[in-house]
């Protein structure tokens, strides 16, 4: 097993990226310097996963006060501020980002009456701080997974929520990553997740590279497997967790949670927090985002179907909660009805 | 709408194929005009589906009387022996094409008494018999699968069970193509059928050249399109039915059968009556073969996928009959229990 997967570290004045358009073919870890080279970074999708982009974000800001001439506080901040909106712009609609990046300014806005080195000190605990707290985060949503699974079990995913999209652990893969450390291993069964292959040049890879048994399938063949005997629990992530417990993620989650519930196989989530919207009632509010035809005609840069046929690509699907048999997030295993333990933990939250 | 789709037709002493190893991005037709030209076409290829390979290995033999110089009966068939074992040998588990190869030879070996004139007419005749037959079959199947659907139906299909495999109709898309010809119109999905792509390869060309309205959607994105009630029937084809009714077909057919179960939506399986073979009790019964892993790891010209990851990677499926709502054959259409439609249709064949 190799070291531990951090897709971001910051290392003496320059953040340390593993540039994610090479795998899996290439784990290629490069400097990045500034906070330019940062959004370049996010935009061309060398950092991707939206934990990932939010530490990313938030060490652009780093970089950014680092660079800057600035004596006075006030002085950094101006220049932070042009930065910030550079950063921000790089993913338009990344929410970690914009959390990240707001939380950053909102610190140096807080101590912009001391020095710009006291900021810049500030400013690097706080990106240390959130990397911190999405690592801690992965690891325990791993550790409440854990709970549910046993040592030996076949377990399936779809997509890649690992350590690349997040920080070290992930949240789907966070099980069996944990569980590689500990002792606990899983036979995994990767979907490659069409149209974009996550799951062949993500999942795959980083399962791989951290020991994991994994074998590599195409989306049609998980409802086989299940029907063969061989999957014995289902763990993905999500995107978005309405009030109701209904969980958008990437395309295909779905008819692997259907075909779950035929072969009575237990359909785990496992998302931090941060991804329940208490303000979005239902699965039927969450928007799905279509995505360009190229994606599943010449996916693999060779056309692969006939010149303007029409294609209908949507980036996500949306998976009534009935289907998941719990909900794991950082702050323990939620089960249904998800309106109630939803309510319940958010209550907590509130108290 | 262009003219039928015949990917192999017999004029004036050579037969005329389409090279499916160039669809979906050339449709283009060359001349075959010796025996060897035919086998080397098998063996890439450039024609494909079981029914087709039969009517081209039937056609081969006609190629191979031609050029033989014989006079006699007698020297023809002796001619004829070494090209029934070189097109047998260019796909060595194709059942149709021994099929037709035999009753070429069979026919021949009847008639050596006659001069080798008079065989070579009677071959020709044969040939344009099995491809006759098959032409018809498939129109059945479109006939009786059309009484199950009507006009502005959607429909979904997987792989590719059309012209291109058989002849003209084929047999999942033999009511789309049979519709469009007298002004039955379906709105069509295709799943692109991971790993090879023949739904976007085929099936969409396929369809899109006869003027059927399709869409191209990825396997993963079939279950997202039932639950929002954009599918009114599912129509696949198959490679074997066990007596039971069990099937066999592409990867992917079970799940897709699994979802449509869920959703309540019919799904049918369009077949020629020798797909039936009464000697396999059960599913359980039908091997499935596991193909190379590269099909799922570079089955684009592109390595998509970590070096040396494992990779499960099987043909086939096996769907269990009572997911079926309707086995369509060119006789009719048969109803569950296929223990006893299938028995007692297979009884008036021998009466």
């Amino acid at each position: 097993m190799k070291e531990p997967l951090l897709p971001i570290r910051y290392e003496s004045g320059v953040v340390i990226l593993l540039d994610q358009t090479r795998l899996p073919n290439e784990e290629y870890f490069y400097p990045v310097r500034t906070d330019a080279e940062m959004a370049d970074a996010i935009k061309r999708l060398a950092v991707r996963g939206a934990p990932a982009i939010g530490i990313a974000g938030a060490y652009g800001i780093c970089l950014a006060a680092n660079a800057s001439p600035a004596n006075t506080g006030e002085e950094l901040l101006r220049d932070l501020e042009a930065s910030a909106k550079l950063l921000a712009s790089s993913r338009p609609t990344a929410v970690n980002l914009f959390y990240a990046i707001d939380r950053m300014m909102a610190l140096a806005k807080a101590c912009a009456a001391g020095s710009a080195e006291e900021i810049r000190a500030c400013l690097l605990e706080e990106a240390a701080a959130i990397l911190f707290e999405e690592e801690a985060a992965c690891k325990s949503i791993g550790e409440h997974a854990l709970t549910l699974l046993h040592d030996g079990m076949t377990l399936l995913t779809h997509c890649n929520a690992g350590g690349l999209a997040t920080i070290r652990y992930g949240t789907a893969l966070a099980p069996m990553l944990l569980g590689a450390e500990q002792g606990i291993h899983f036979k995994v069964y990767a979907d490659e997740t069409r149209p974009l292959l996550q799951g062949a040049r993500l999942t795959a890879w980083e399962l791989q590279r951290a020991g994991v048994d994994v074998t590599l399938i195409t989306d049609s063949m998980a409802g086989m497997l299940m029907k063969q005997g061989k999957i014995d629990a289902v763990i993905t992530g999500s995107d978005r967790i309405a009030a109701n417990g209904d969980f958008a993620n990437k395309i295909g989650t779905y008819s692997v949670a259907v075909l779950a519930k035929h072969h009575n196989i237990p359909f785990y989530v496992a998302a931090p927090f941060s991804t329940i919207d208490m303000n979005t009632p239902t699965g039927e509010e969450i928007v799905i985002e279509e995505r360009d035809p190229s994606e599943v005609t010449e996916g693999f840069g060779k056309r692969t179907a006939p010149l303007d046929v029409k294609v209908y690509n949507p980036a996500f699907d949306v998976t009534p909660g009935e289907l998941a048999a719990a909900i794991i997030t950082e702050r323990g295993v939620l089960r249904p009805p998800y309106s109630e333990s939803l309510r319940q933990t958010m209550g907590e939250e509130n108290t």
